[in-house]
């Protein structure tokens, strides 16, 4: 038995394949590359009962994973985040089944974890000493650490206004950062001419094949802690979009595997009303989104004007009959308060972007209230500490709680 | 087969004994209370190996922990935190076999999570609609959340100077929150005078018996993790010290048994030269701890001037052969930028204190090259944005890296 069966890459553009054995980036054709497995054999060896003795992380999944000797994995533990109710907002809502896939209960406090765990191992694997990537901030903080962890060098820029806890854990991982007066488009330009200036691994998103591949071991671990069942719809949050990407591949695997049966959840595409591209693509019917300009949302992850996968964000919604939805700043930091009162979960506002959407499309009638619905939240609320204005009573040693209170 | 093999609550004091289905707080001779298990009855029933399919959180430990009926198990998916190999700060300290067990990936981001699932699950079963504590910022954080998910209200104290973020946690949950010009104790005064007044549960640290059996749960991973061997030393960032009673008390269960055997790991209680108090006490050889004036260390969560557990803790620090060990706040923060830029992991000071106490005791021979320790982070660094300080360059959208390199 192999430890990965993966076999190859390809262009869902072109169709041209590559080797997952040597440095790729982009297609010949510019775009991202997809990894592939040998499915068929993975069926005769692997079976879902398998998978109950190994460790509660994503590399669990490891046959499905593009890492071919083990010892190359960079791990910190990162997968199996919790899936859990929210009975009472979904009371709320009129939702009877939602759930919450908590990406926040992960190394580095975000989602971006997988992607990095699984991009940084195989950048070990081959032979790759130095990266660098433009972020919004928690894929930077995480690319920065786990190639710490890997004795990887790497550059990140990120816009100023990025959130500060991810300079902190760039900084203190040792990577080189910088930051930009601008958005992440003007990131990536910098970086860009930086990988041409200093032959650097550019690991931007979908500029390099692997990032997908951790994130999709969000759909396994959701389609596994369902009990190998699909729910009806799953709402992401929606930036570069790899996240949502990964999850329809990672479904589409499952079903080829015969691990899961019948149709695939219907996808929901997130974005906040300030930066909606790909919701403005499929309002249009559109195969591909365009630059939003002077784009701007509280919701700092999903301010991408324009991501370089989008046409892979628009058939993942397209094939599964799902939609995409922009929400709006204040419904976003007034629903992160109350799934906080409600659940006792303190989310990120790009994971209350999707309980919002859940709510909007309850309300038009497109999810029903008996339907299975599962919210991603891709990060702790503690990494957005702006979020939240508190207005604390402050008492002398010798005062009572009967005094501040007025009472 | 029952779902909690709880038999009842002794007072190791004074040995009298409570029932676990009355609210109880201190024993009538001011001693926090335990919790006693039939472990005869779960050594008939139980084996290690039915764990392996159960979910990755610490209630797959249930016949272990005082909840009764599954139904009032309130959980945001915590426990079975990572488990993570340190090999490079290990060589850089001459210790081959370290490992990190980090409760920075639990909701909430520190392990006060596990003491506020099974604390605030019990009050939910004992029917206890409100409750009050003092904290240090991460305990009343964690307790807020899982009471708002549990429908208990709580009014919360801390410490003016208490990590900024764990304010917004409690306040998004919709706790009654209030600040004190002072420390805990100073918090604790407060607290208690709200319990008299208003008849309130009293949830501070030991006052109430349960949350030593959530942070017990540590222990109990560390074994599985360790495929049901021990460690021969586990070092532990002591405050209030429920935690290090916890493993204690975990390790003494696992042993009655079976599933363990040999000798305790030596336990080290860990410290800030800034507030040590039990390592004063146990280097003067004495059962109890006295009262630290004028403590202070950026390590806030050990900021803990008079433990009201201080006696089990020195009582398993002396029973396991272990030590108390106090470390600077210099080198607290030197060594979490270590561990970052080596290991990829950016974790607490509270955390790093424990690396630091490592160090030392491998420096005086205290800990031998071969001995295979477990250092406990027992919270996320991104919770203390202050203990990394950033200047980063910044750049223009035209600039590139080589202009602000300097190049």
């Amino acid at each position: 038995m192999k430890f990965s069966y993966v076999s190859h890459l390809h262009c869902p553009t072109c169709s041209k394949t590559y080797s997952a054995r040597e440095k790729n980036q982009l297609c010949v054709c510019g775009s991202p590359l997809l990894v592939d497995y040998d499915l068929d054999e993975i069926k005769k060896v692997l079976k879902p009962s398998d998978l109950l003795g190994r460790e509660a992380s994503l590399w669990r999944y490891h046959e499905l994973l593009p890492v071919e000797n083990k010892e190359n994995i960079v791990s910190l533990g990162e997968g199996m985040t919790p899936f859990i109710p929210m009975p009472h907002i979904g009371k709320d809502m009129s939702i009877r089944h939602l759930f919450m896939k908590d990406e926040g209960v992960i190394p580095t406090g975000t989602f971006k974890a997988r992607g990095a765990a699984v991009g940084v191992s195989k950048a070990k694997e081959l032979g790759i000493k130095e990266l660098a990537m433009p972020t919004n901030g928690n894929a930077g903080a995480a690319w920065s650490l786990y190639a710490a962890r890997a004795g990887i060098k790497t550059s990140i820029v990120m816009p100023l206004d990025a959130p500060r806890i991810t300079r902190n854990e760039c900084a203190v991982s040792g990577a080189n950062l910088y930051l930009v007066n601008g958005l992440i488009s003007d990131a990536g330009k910098i970086v860009g001419q930086a990988v041409k200036d200093y032959g650097l691994f550019d690991a931007s998103t979908l500029k390099e094949p692997y990032r997908i591949e951790g994130k999709k071991t969000m759909g396994l671990e959701i389609a596994e802690q369902m009990g190998w069942k699909m729910p009806d719809v799953i709402l992401y949050p929606t930036g570069g979009g790899v996240g949502i990407i990964g999850i329809y591949k990672a479904l589409n695997e499952l079903i080829a595997l015969g691990w899961v049966k019948g149709s695939l959840p219907r996808l929901v595409a997130v974005q906040a009303e300030g930066c909606a591209p790909i919701v403005k693509a499929w309002k249009e019917k559109k195969p591909a989104s365009e630059f939003w300009p002077d784009s701007s949302t509280i919701a700092f992850g999903i301010n991408v004007p324009k991501a370089l996968g989008d046409f892979l964000v628009l058939e993942a919604v397209y094939k599964t009959d799902g939609c995409a939805v922009a929400v709006d700043d204040q419904s976003i930091l007034e629903e992160q308060q109350k799934i906080a009162a409600l659940e006792g979960a303190f989310i990120c506002p790009e994971g209350a972007a999707t309980f919002v959407a859940a709510r909007r499309l309850r309300e038009n009638g497109w999810i029903k209230e008996e339907e299975t619905v599962v919210a991603l939240n891709t990060g702790a609320g503690i990494k957005y500490p702006d979020t939240v204005h508190v207005e604390v009573p402050v008492l002398q040693p010798e005062d009572t709680i009967q005094k501040a209170m007025g009472v």
